[in-house]
């Protein structure tokens, strides 16, 4: 019986040929950052692969980060990408492939792409509303603008971290409403944000708006990212110019960033609008749906705890690139931009502790013990599928992280 | 007579051999971006200057951008700075250093440093204070927070560009209150915010706070920066999560970075606090005075509007630092902050047309008309100098930008 390829796949992989996310990995002999791509559980050295079958794409796969390819534009990540299905499902391709993979727990991943800017956005009328209800309860949940438009913010791209990264808790000011002044030491409310991110491959030019029907020129891919979050620094910074040391210690974002092509099956309309939107925002004629079918599950120390449906999010990826564009602003190869956190309507479909604790009143119970907020130790995971074509499902990359005490 | 040399400064000229500000510039002849030091009306090509006398820094000074300068750290800061000033007064140089000299009104001046990330503050109390009465006229004009710790939030890196650069007129959301819907369009609110930049040098560790005494080593230097803001769109979209597209369209920065330590002489304390510091923040026991008797001038289409007084800054760009680090965020070489618009106590002090005119009561009157907010070919440029030793002046880099109409 002859031994078994890397690239025979099991049929239900959620890594299989359809799905053909980016990497970027380094291994214990080699030091060299080079691009992977995920198949199964292994890793295909991209660069290595190409140079080896001739590939005009050899240039652009053997780079020691995505951003390259990501600049290249819509018409090579569709090339690269039929190149790369053709060389991990032909038969014919084998000899010359197999040597390029390595088992996925040989390699070290790192930050797949130099970011350029972060922003982080608000999209989850769910989530919205929580946070209002808990925030503010004396007034409306939602803000007057909130069904007017995407609202976001601008986060610390140079905190951008991958997945397996630990997190250090953040010291910061805080004040609870009943102290007379503010006191200073780690978080006690250490959170999360279970958030998709999107990372943008094309540039635009500055004082040109990105329409929404350009979404898919720009914006090369997706990936699971967690916005770490301090609830007491956040609550007492943010008013009036918005979340800063709060949330600028850690985001996490995964190693693996999934091309929106493997994601065509995984596209649904969004819910319905309660107003009217303004022209750059209308995404009712679109020629394709604008939200992403994504089933994220999030875990800490492996219990599960909530399971937070994209397909529920009120303004789409799309819209938040018109939206972040409309002034002018130019994007760059690397702008990643977060969806906010992912929560549904229901209790065990919300994306942050705050929610799903209602700011710790609710403890939720794990495998070792309550929780409200995070402790030093605790490993939070997401992950996530979308379905695929004929019943397959798409496999995002997971985000991990560890709490680590304050130094 | 012997014909004079650019380097015969008049006595008097900001610019002299006690300021020698970088930047980076290109020449009709030649594309290639060059790192450049002004004197007097010339600017030096410094690293062609380092390799005609054998320079150990001719590698440092002949790049592109000052980045890799930047991340050298302050000793070789100081070492550079003093060799240029050798190679500027020392008549022993003049033949080697004189054939570099190019005047300004010849060549190009280009964004100095590549920007990572981009963080504004809104450290004035002045300014904080008649912004609070306009856009919250039935609350305390100062949020509870606001002399607790220097408020800050992350703006768009991108999108900064180098004094000089046109700005288009942003479009936007805007909603009066009395409007039923929010309407789009071209901001008619455009406004500046006169403010002082700083940019890191040395980068720190993620996970550990840089201290407040730790400022001049990580600290490069300081320029002036304008903060193009439209305020119908910022009042709009600003609640809850802060400043976005009012803001990210463009900010421009100063050709010139101005090193600290040409600036030794305008160190001045800051006001008197009006409450206790928390200790990471508290820089009463400082070995050196954290302000800067900046001088500012802001002038619309050459008619002068105001003197915005940098020494009057509650917060000093060292807590600045301290507190932006203080959650273990790390800094990045190129990380670009600024303090905030700059408004003094009295009334042709203030930093913006939105306290100029009283968010539009009381019009400005310029040599070509009545103003309340930016018209389209309005040209904005801030000037600024500071004490020197000896009763020099140090001059910064102008910032200027003109407006342009919404494409």
């Amino acid at each position: 019986m002859p031994q078994q390829s890397p690239l025979d796949v099991p049929e239900g992989d959620p890594f299989g040929p359809h799905n053909l996310p980016y990497g970027v990995f380094s291994t214990a002999g080699e030091e060299r950052r080079r691009i992977g791509v995920r198949i199964g559980g292994h890793v295909l050295d991209a660069g290595a692969a190409a140079a080896a079958l001739g590939s005009p794409y050899a240039g652009l796969l053997g780079q020691s980060s995505l951003n390259p390819l990501l600049a290249a534009g819509r018409t090579a990540w569709r090339d690269v990408r039929r190149a790369l299905t053709a060389w991990v499902t032909d038969p014919g391709h084998r000899p010359a492939v197999e040597p390029h993979l390595l088992p996925l727990d040989e390699v070290a991943l790192h930050l797949p792409y130099e970011v350029a800017d972060y922003v982080d956005f608000y999209a989850s009328e769910h989530h919205a509303t929580n946070v209002g209800r808990i925030f503010r309860p004396d007034g409306d949940a939602l803000t007057p603008n909130w069904k007017h438009l995407p609202i976001g913010y601008h986060g610390r791209s140079g905190t951008i971290v991958v997945s397996g990264t630990d997190v250090v808790r953040p010291c910061g000011q805080r004040k609870a409403p009943a102290d007379p002044a503010p006191v200073f030491g780690p978080s006690v409310k250490l959170d999360i944000e279970a958030e998709v991110g999107f990372v943008v491959g094309a540039p635009s030019e500055l004082g040109r708006p990105v329409a929404l029907g350009e979404f898919e020129d720009h914006v090369f891919g997706l990936f699971l990212l967690n916005d770490w979050s301090a609830r007491d620094i956040q609550a007492w910074e943010y008013v009036p110019l918005g979340p800063f040391l709060g949330k600028s210690f850690a985001t996490s974002v995964s190693a693996w960033v999934t091309p929106l092509e493997a994601l065509d099956a995984a596209r649904v309309a969004p819910p319905a609008r309660d107003f009217p939107l303004l022209p750059y925002l209308d995404d009712a004629s679109a020629d394709r749906p604008g939200g992403f079918d994504l089933h994220i599950t999030v875990s800490i120390n492996g219990t599960e705890v909530a399971r937070p449906p994209f397909a529920s999010m009120y303004w789409t990826a799309a819209q938040q690139l018109a939206h972040m564009t409309v002034n002018g602003a130019s994007l760059r190869t690397g702008d990643v931009y977060g969806s906010g956190t992912v929560s549904g309507p229901e209790t065990g479909q919300r994306g942050s502790l705050l929610e799903l604790t209602w700011n710790g009143r609710d403890a939720l119970e794990l495998a070792d013990g309550k929780r409200t907020f995070l402790e030093d130790g605790d490993t939070v995971t997401l992950t996530a599928w979308a379905p695929g074509a004929a019943g397959t499902r798409v496999g995002l990359g997971e985000v991990t992280g560890r709490i680590v005490g304050s130094r």
